[in-house]
């Protein structure tokens, strides 16, 4: 459990990363399992590439960087268990399931790629601790990239501040891009653990974000334990807020960003987006450089949009009276169920992108000129 | 339980209204629980006017036309419970009382002042059977309003049936407008079921419409009891849904309608009406003209919107696998919520309101066009 720098998330008064090397177990990666927030904090184990795609497919964790992350360290487990004979072919063979884990986040493809090609020319006795120093380092910068959006997100938030002043400045996010959803600080929270660190008055509104209720359950926790002043909100309410004047600002994330601007987040994003618009107010998406995909254009038409099982919507954990927690259906039987887990807002509807090197434009040349040719991350296209 | 005349909300294959006075007791008033559907079928004793604004305040009745109903029973109930010297005194202060009950919905006012009304001039020995008969007569009205709007919208869903034969008209609506909020039949709903009558292949997607899931708990149940095709989706869903031309139209209720149009719904329905807007689907709201507020022009401005217990957005109830009926804590007990239960949807974003006497534009025009001085009621002004 390395540093995590500055502000960060606590729990109980102690620092840590949402993924990191067991101390004294080399060979055991830990997580927070993520669905079991915010009722009880449990550390799981990751002893196997096995333990990681079950991690990502069942949402132990979730949220792009980390799920890029989780990728990374998977395939320096791969290379641990890899037999003797041909260890770089089985961390290969492993990739390929690794990427299949889930469609939608193009973070998970690029840090496999990233990790590959780490290791393309070394020599086998090399493997591990190239692997190693790899996934480490994806974790290292990813802390690096949420700075970077926290520092540019700050004055987007200092403007509004400082345009009422002694009035909290209220912003509402969607689903969880928060410190759970990356190593630490998180992409739309970053510039809002930002604010509140500076003394700034923030407040935030937290959408519940069914079906698996990351807002109601991460975000909020975060927050909480952060000790940031915010409110919870069914998904429905955002437009209402918004058409009374309650919104100033919205930050969500992203789980990939084409080439000119169109972002797929979690299911509902669009939905705010179009509110925000609708009255006027600025809608800004956090993101790390590697949620971009370079290779697409067109949002709507060209990501693809994962599914999920209907027991998401159908059945919701919490707690009872007694301290239990316990899994309820809340469905007719007879009733079908569809769960798409995403949307595309597109790019017309958002006011900027907030990324780790600067705020831009969400259009193709607002992208292009902030990513010139050379800053542009060659294993992300 | 009187016939409640053609197609109707069933109960293995057991016809009955939503309200209704108890055979062989004539001095109590029976209700469906509406917050135990869909796991359990439970019929609830109104004996006072206390038990009617109990049944409002805590929504085991819900849906303007349904409260307005229960207003104008709790009134008779409040008749037949009143001291000797002066009922009409009695009943007039119940009726302050009822009217507090909720604070959206118009029909509670307009039910009331109608039995006030019909009382005004009345002896006191015929005070009961006058109560009596207004509250019977609101309820056999109002299915005939149903009907009215289920033939007006009817022809919509027939021609976009029509545009693509042999293929589903996908429709769209949030919370339950339905048989379960009016007597019988429902306002939203009523094009449907009259559409499924006729053959015409419907497929409605259901929003779960949290926080009180009345979507998934209320109008999934009596789709699949009626066995019209329906799929179940969260809230967040609708806007991607519509992206991608899987909704033809949208169509929902409304607790308060403005004289230009705008409309007070179930939060969330705004967000539904911006989706469609910007996706050039039709969206309808149904309204029996009870709903109409003559008095009130700007929605956002003019309509109050209710705040409900946090408790509806952090509890949720379903059935636990051994079929007992749990409530279980979703959120961290450290965190803040509000619950707004309404938004308004301005009228610029509605395709149209079908009314029992038919359909008109969502404009100040549209609307006094339709409702001529003649035909306007006076006694809702």
């Amino acid at each position: 459990m390395g540093p995590a720098g500055g502000y960060r998330l606590k729990r109980k008064g102690e620092d840590f990363r949402t993924i990191w090397l067991k101390p004294d177990d080399p060979e055991t990666v830990q997580i927070i399992d993520q669905r079991k927030l915010p009722h009880e904090f449990h550390v799981y184990d990751l002893r196997s590439y096995q333990d990681g795609i079950h991690a990502i497919k069942e949402m132990l964790v979730r949220g792009a960087p980390l799920i890029g992350a989780t990728a990374a360290w998977s395939l320096y487990l791969a290379g641990l268990r890899a037999p003797g004979i041909d260890r770089k072919d089985f961390v290969r063979q492993a990739a390929i399931e690794i990427g299949a884990s889930r469609p939608t986040a193009v973070n998970l493809r690029w840090a496999i790629k990233r990790v590959l090609a780490a290791i393309d020319a070394a020599d086998d006795d090399k493997l591990i601790e190239l692997l190693r120093k790899e996934a480490q380092s994806i974790c290292d910068e990813d802390i690096e990239i949420s700075r970077g959006i926290g520092m540019h997100g700050l004055s987007i938030i200092e403007e509004i501040a400082a345009s009422k002043p002694r009035q909290a400045v209220n912003i509402l996010t969607h689903c969880n891009a928060g410190s759970l959803a990356t190593i630490n600080w998180g992409t739309a929270t970053a510039p809002i653990y930002f604010a509140h660190q500076k003394g700034i008055n923030v407040h935030v509104w937290v959408d519940e974000t069914r079906p698996r209720n990351q807002g109601s359950q991460l975000t909020a926790w975060e927050l909480a334990e952060n000790e940031v002043p915010h409110t919870l909100i069914v998904d429905n309410a955002g437009g209402h807020l918004m058409q009374h004047g309650m919104v100033d600002l919205c930050i969500v994330g992203t789980d990939r960003t084409t080439r000119r601007g169109d972002v797929a987040n979690k299911i509902g994003t669009y939905l705010k987006a179009l509110a925000a618009f609708d009255n006027d107010i600025p809608f800004y998406v956090a993101l790390p450089s590697t949620t971009i995909d370079w290779s697409i254009d067109d949002g709507l038409a060209e990501i693809p949009i994962e599914e999920r099982d209907a027991a998401e919507v159908s059945h919701i954990s919490g707690v009872r009276d007694d301290g239990e927690i316990q899994a309820v259906n809340t469905v007719p039987t007879q009733t079908a169920i569809r769960n798409f887990a995403f949307d595309v807002t597109p790019a017309r509807l958002i006011t900027g992108l907030i990324t780790e090197i600067g705020i831009c434009e969400a259009t193709e040349e607002g992208l292009s000129r902030l990513f010139s040719t050379e800053s542009q991350p060659t294993d992300s296209g």
